[in-house]
């Protein structure tokens, strides 16, 4: 039996882009908004619109700015029968003036990612996507090193002043156990009455399906999932796992199982992806994921106990 | 705060002999056998005791049926603190006769694997074998495929009839979510009420880990894992992943880390273990990974969508 509320959100090619530069073909961007057209997915978020002051063109591909022409060029020509656009802005590296009147542009939803430290930039960057017509959402990343005292009031503020659709539980370091999960969901339902709760997990401790799953029992209704789990570092939520558990007869998962065989797992000889043991390391300790992908890129990336002792150092 | 009841096994060989006929060097056979020495895990399997006359060792290599001069060979010199050894006996597949008595013996428990149909063999086997002084446990495999009627009265048997330390759920097809762990550890746990229960879980759907840690939060005590995860088609519940969950100070990660870097990884060239669609999908519809396997082995290997509907056929 499936719950009508879900709302199923690919993030493949945005939170892959955290991975590569956000350098994908136009191929590959293609590839994976018709998939999730054809699966039926609610949403597709197809990069950031962040600002190009703190990025830089010449060092980061299209999808860091999700331009309305490349947007165009993505999506046009392909049948949609209601899988809606998403763009990402970081609250601290974007700028609202290179969002359009949603009348002039194809994206439908913007997410709003911040840090609880950024939360009214957040707040002032939602209300500015609300009025140009955009559904929202604001999504708080790097959960799992937040205090309370500075989330509560954030999430308090976030009820108030934002017209949001769903605030979402980011594990960015991969480093919740399902108590946790449950514990962050239950505070986001009890401090954002009229806001759905939305799970954005990652796989640094192959837990980033389980924990949505965890979010969907305490009944979180917006689910990030990335075709075979294309993401940075571990990855993330794979959306072939989530649709074989969900119940929703809407969705159709040959759709993704092809994309992940034509287009995403090629992509393997370019970036690499999925259960290693630096990235479990800086999960258990609760760490970014940075120091294991700069581990990783060195020599000595098979040390994994000189890596875990030199975490250790910074945690104890 | 730890739960000082938890016992760890560590079944690499064992169950990673699955994915390779039990061909494991005697080197790595020892290097996993130290480092779980070393990382004060509570019990190493070293593989199987099954019976010469069900498999030839002209196709299996030595693990398959642990001769004690194998045994010797592998644990010889290597210092041990307290790290019990474990041979795995197929209820449908070995023989008593094969068990020599425990004070002739270096291992300390034997672990009988058996399908529900296979329960009188089963608990023949486990009387023989507390016979002659070994610690036992029974492993119900393909649980996501045992009916409620033909389950309770085998559990209602184990639990008059044997004397073993604790009784596992193991979900062989990697089919199970976290509610369906709940209930059998509470099922397992109403009808063994002088035993203990274990869970063996295995990762075709990335929820290896996250089972295990369900069992835990429900109550089971033994938990099986597996250094980096080596096991048939998508593997088992890591073991590095484990000790980091687990808060017991006695457990040491670092020879683990040691051992997944210097002796499993490598392996990667012979074995494929890990996520793979195929898996996930066999997972998905509770089914055994032998098609899966069958199809990496052929040529349409990427052809998710048509093994997928092929499977379906199958289930439908």
């Amino acid at each position: 039996m499936f719950r009508p509320e879900i709302k199923v959100l690919d993030c493949t090619i945005r939170d892959g882009g955290l991975a590569n530069d956000s350098h994908f073909s136009l191929e590959t961007v293609r590839a994976v908004y018709k998939a999730c057209c054809e699966a039926h997915i609610d949403y597709v978020e197809l990069g950031y619109r962040n600002s190009k002051e703190m990025f830089s063109p010449d060092k980061f591909g299209p999808w860091r700015f999700c331009d309305e022409k490349d947007l165009r060029a993505a999506t046009d020509g392909i049948e949609n029968d209601g899988t809606k656009i998403a763009i990402m802005m970081d609250a601290h590296k974007a700028d609202a003036a290179d969002l359009l009147p949603k009348s002039e542009s194809v994206a439908d939803m913007v997410r709003v990612a911040t840090y609880v430290k950024d939360i009214d930039k957040a707040v002032a960057l939602e209300n500015a996507a609300h009025e140009k017509g955009y559904e929202t959402t604001i999504n708080v990343m790097s959960i799992s090193i937040e205090s309370d005292w500075e989330l509560d009031p954030a999430l308090e503020q976030i009820e108030k002043e934002t017209h949001i659709a769903a605030c979402y539980v980011v594990d960015s370091f991969g480093a919740l156990y399902s108590e946790q999960v449950d514990y962050f969901v239950a505070k986001f339902q009890r401090l954002l009455k009229h806001k759905e709760v939305g799970v954005h997990m990652h796989n640094n401790q192959q837990l980033a399906f389980a924990n949505t799953i965890e979010g969907i029992i305490h009944g979180a209704n917006f689910l990030d999932g990335t075709i075979y789990g294309l993401g940075r570092a571990s990855g993330n939520c794979p959306l072939e796992l989530l649709l074989g558990f969900l119940k929703n007869p809407k969705f159709n998962i040959r759709p993704v199982l092809d994309c992940a065989a034509q287009a995403i797992r090629p992509l393997q000889k370019e970036i690499e992806w999925g259960y290693m043991v630096p990235y479990m390391i800086t999960g258990i300790l609760n760490q970014h994921p940075r120091a294991a992908m700069a581990m990783l890129k060195a020599d000595a990336r098979d040390d994994y106990r000189a890596f875990y002792d030199k975490m250790l150092e910074l945690v104890e």
